[in-house]
């Protein structure tokens, strides 16, 4: 049962002998009251997030009564968003059937699989399954958002199953860019679905927990209806490197960097990447500082729950840094894609209070661009560069690896698993539909290819597509969810590209003249103090239209406001070729 | 002398004895008085632009009294200057020394060497020297401003001679992304100075014209002072490969593209890689329509001036092509780096008035996306994947090769140019240090890595580097050049994140009581019908700041509209964690 919290409609075996577990369930089906005979029966899948996108994953599975969720992720907003901090997947469809679902079980705990997860759970209090990690990473997430204590969370490990309705689940180990990290085989009475989580085939990880393959294989013996597979490589040919590559470059590195203090850039959650750079600091007599809230979160839940090992006296404060020489330190960071905030960007500007960078420093970003950063890695190299600093970051150094499987061990895991249907998951358009000609290549010929909103039913016969659930974006901007639309952003997009001019003028509804006014008053649009003249022509404008299309007895000051708009756009555009936002306001008295 | 134009103070020798004219400059001084002994003397390179950065190239010489400039280039603004169209240099410098001025040379019509000119020509009137194309592609844009027939434009070839003032140029054939490129071998008393222009080199170009590397190998074996060499790719090892490969690829593709139409996006600038299109294009029967107005240009201008050879009777215009079955059609299209109103973006979401997509077509985004353009450059090919469009757009199938010489090519032009001094140009600061790595590995010792408004002084003792030069980015912005700045970009990116909230009010001065108002409006804030009562609150704190600040004695509104401002943006801060721009207007009567 649940070690942490009692769920009463569901249930959690943990039997060592998963063997026999495994077989118990195809063999002696009548022990198992929610197991009736697979033929013809139905399971219903509907895609809240992940489809046609690489973020907020959210599946939704149904078997008649019952429903569960799978990962619950945000997505970070692109230019398109401007001032929206993240996006979460809309949870109408979810709330709408909220007696209908049994709990939500988490993969792994990346952002883009647990970052919505307080704003689910704020709508509908359902049990969460993950594994440990997963699990005090979620907590940090609920207690900032201060509803930890309301909220059930189980945990669960590797080959351990629940059983959520009409379902039961097992967790399968796999290699990610995090630990912990589970795909899970999905027992209903339709038949069997595996959907891997993020996933790649690391035969050395550094934790020396190589990916279940075996388990998959057994479910293929077995008989998989459909398999939901991770995308994101699907466009790279051959195989994904091992984690362990990344400790050898670091070696060599840390040797090349000799009497030089070094400065280590990577993601936030990747615990094996902080345990190589610890393993190897230690080897060459260097102590470790972290800097970046996020990663320091993440050297606390890993170090508490075991996931880090961390040799005695050598992490220090990052207060501390002044008291050893260069050449016994490495700094480990956050701020490898560039991101304007972080530490990495405020240290190659010199404006962190706490680092200061010199020319012997060394820099290492351990992680490739996701596109789109591009341009923001690139500044941070060249800033650092700028100040005498010697950077690491191209590909050629291996300082980084990717957590996705690439094409071989995608199709690997095909192979193994034979599915008889397949849908590729977790990927852009260009990701789906060359991952879903790899499962072509691989001889499966009932291929799905969905988008978000997405509902299809599968069972021996082959996958339905059936009507779509509600589903979409909601946008957070600071605690504000779902409260910034379509309008909002568009006059943000109008007021960033060429500003706003507002016309404030108070009028005298008695006789309809105007008493104060019409004042102009612009921002982002010129530097008001060189355009007087401009200014100036515009209030001629602003009177022109008062004094013509003001009538005091119908007061429509919507005719007004519209014709006004007109008129100081066609000036404005006949003098500057802009078109910024006009917003005539009148006051009456 | 010229052909154009006369052009009093310069002069260019054509002679064809090209050896005979350069031996004539060693071994016979006497006969030009503008060539005295090189001894001690000391030419001056000021860097305008295109240092630690990609774009808006721009660089002066200087030798006592007379003055030339290499390229006037355009930048695109990046995501930190919104609402800007484009970004040149600061012509300060060259307005402040207009009368040293002897003209400009420009190396190719590439954007970043060209788009600027028109700018500088309207501040400082110059003869500009360039080949036959890039005068073309000069014309239409002097055209565009208004200012063609004020201008004198002086066409040369490679190996011409220019003399302008103390120095005498000559054009050297170079390869690269747009036909008549060309570096400058730069001749004046303090010894010869070869700018590479931008470069590669192309054993098997399409026009048959390889790079005049005997050229650069005469001036090597002569002896040069210094090299400026293109950066660009300076972090890639290698070969860049010929652009004849792109035109087998092409062969393959058009083949494997068999009854459907093909549509391919390019660089508008790129003629060789059109040519190999139309060539395979008639190969296979096929007629070429070409769609976005910069190609159009292109092809015209290409054509006119023989850089193109378009078979009769394949040209056809883009409204017939329903006229034409799918199998005998290829559109050549813009908007290869996904940019949101180039023609292929319109297509891939079926916005075209001229081309319609459907599952029968065959799309090839024959270029790379520049850095921090991947993301564009994906939201397009996922859009014409989803509409069942098979799209080719990955590196693997060569459709597109680089413009630009990788390391063993610049490596090779070091060799062979032999320059006692090198000065890596063109590239971000990360491409100017690998290219500077190249440098010392080749035995150059003396490298200077610039930034935009150094100066250094070459002679043969050496690189110094002199007072900097006023220089820097001057933004364009509609038809505005210079009168967006700071102040008003860093309005338009807060108005971008939290839009902005206006309060007016008006206000009687004899009794100091509000007489219309407070009203609250925003934009890009929130949706105010679903905020009323934060709008409340916001028009309450306004009554409160008013009554409480107002002092109908000193009426000094400034420390109303501070405390105002305090308020309000507290009061939204708490409620809903943003900033918007707070902005109170009061009307007196």
């Amino acid at each position: 049962m649940a070690k942490e919290n009692k769920v009463p409609t569901n249930s959690v075996n943990r039997k060592r002998n998963s063997k026999r577990r495994f077989y118990t369930h195809k063999k002696a089906p009548k022990k198992s009251a929610v197991l009736p005979p697979i033929e013809k029966e139905k399971v219903k899948i509907s895609f809240l997030g992940g489809m046609n996108e690489i973020g907020k994953n959210m599946t939704l599975y149904e078997y008649k009564d019952d429903m569960f969720i799978v990962d619950c992720g945000l997505a970070f907003p692109n230019a398109e968003l401007p001032g929206v901090d993240l996006v979460i997947p809309d949870f109408t469809h979810v709330v709408n059937n909220a007696e209908k679902i049994r709990g939500i079980i988490i993969t792994h705990g990346h952002e883009d699989h647990i970052g919505g997860l307080a704003y689910l759970l704020k709508q509908i209090n359902i049990p969460v399954y993950a594994t440990k990690l997963t699990i005090g990473l979620i907590k940090g997430k609920l207690e900032e958002h201060g509803i930890l204590n309301s909220c059930k969370l189980v945990e669960i490990k590797p080959r351990d199953n629940i059983t959520l309705g009409a379902f039961n689940i097992e967790l399968i180990h796999v290699n990610h860019s995090i630990p912990d990290a589970v795909g899970l085989a999905i027992r209903c009475p339709a038949g069997i679905v595996i959907q891997t989580g993020d996933f790649k085939i690391d035969t050395t990880p550094v934790d020396g927990d190589m990916i279940d393959l075996p388990r998959f294989a057994e479910y293929g013996k077995k008989g998989c209806l459909a398999l939901l597979s991770d995308s994101t490589n699907a466009e790279r040919p051959g195989y994904t490197m091992s984690e362990k590559t990344v400790g050898e470059s670091f070696e060599l590195l840390f040797r090349k960097a000799k009497g030089k203090r070094i400065i280590v850039a990577t993601f936030a959650s990747n615990i094996h990447r902080v345990q190589q750079i610890i393993d190897v600091a230690k080897a060459r007599g260097r102590k470790v500082a972290v800097v970046g809230r996020s990663l320091e979160n993440l050297v606390q839940v890993g170090h508490d729950l075991g996931y880090l090992d961390i040799p005695d006296n050598i992490m220090i404060p990052i207060d501390t840094i002044r008291n050893y020489p260069d050449d016994k330190l490495v700094i480990i960071t956050t701020g490898s894609q560039g991101e304007p905030m972080s530490a990495l960007t405020k240290i190659s500007q010199n404006e962190h209070r706490k680092v200061s960078i010199t020319p012997n420093d060394y820099v290492i970003i351990s992680a490739t661009p996701i596109p789109g950063n591009e341009k923001m890695v690139g500044n941070v190299v060249n800033a650092l560069m700028k100040k005498g600093v010697e950077v690491i970051y191209e590909k050629m150094y291996e300082v980084h690896v990717s957590g996705h499987a690439c094409q071989e061990e995608l199709k690997l895991m095909m192979g193994i698993v034979k599915p008889k249907f397949f849908i590729p998951v977790h990927g852009e358009q260009k990701h789906l539909m060359k991952h879903a000609q790899l499962g072509k290549a691989m001889g499966i010929e009932d291929v799905f290819i969905g988008e978000i909103g997405n509902s299809i039913e599968i069972s021996s016969d082959g996958i339905k597509q059936v009507a779509d659930v509600p589903a979409g974006e909601v946008y957070v901007d600071g605690i504000g969810v779902g409260d910034v639309g379509n309008v909002v952003l568009n006059d943000r997009k109008h007021l960033s590209q060429d500003g706003i001019i507002i016309i404030v003028a108070t009028i005298d509804t008695q006789s309809g003249y105007v008493i104060s006014g019409p004042d102009i008053v612009s921002r982002g649009f010129v530097y008001v103090r060189d355009n007087e003249e401009l200014m100036n022509a515009a209030r001629d404008v602003a009177c022109h239209v008062i004094d013509e299309y003001y009538d005091k007895r119908y007061r429509d000051w919507n005719a007004v406001k519209t014709k006004m708009r007109d008129e100081i756009s066609r000036l404005m555009y006949e003098r500057t070729k802009r078109s910024p936002m006009i917003l005539p306001i009148f006051m009456e008295i």
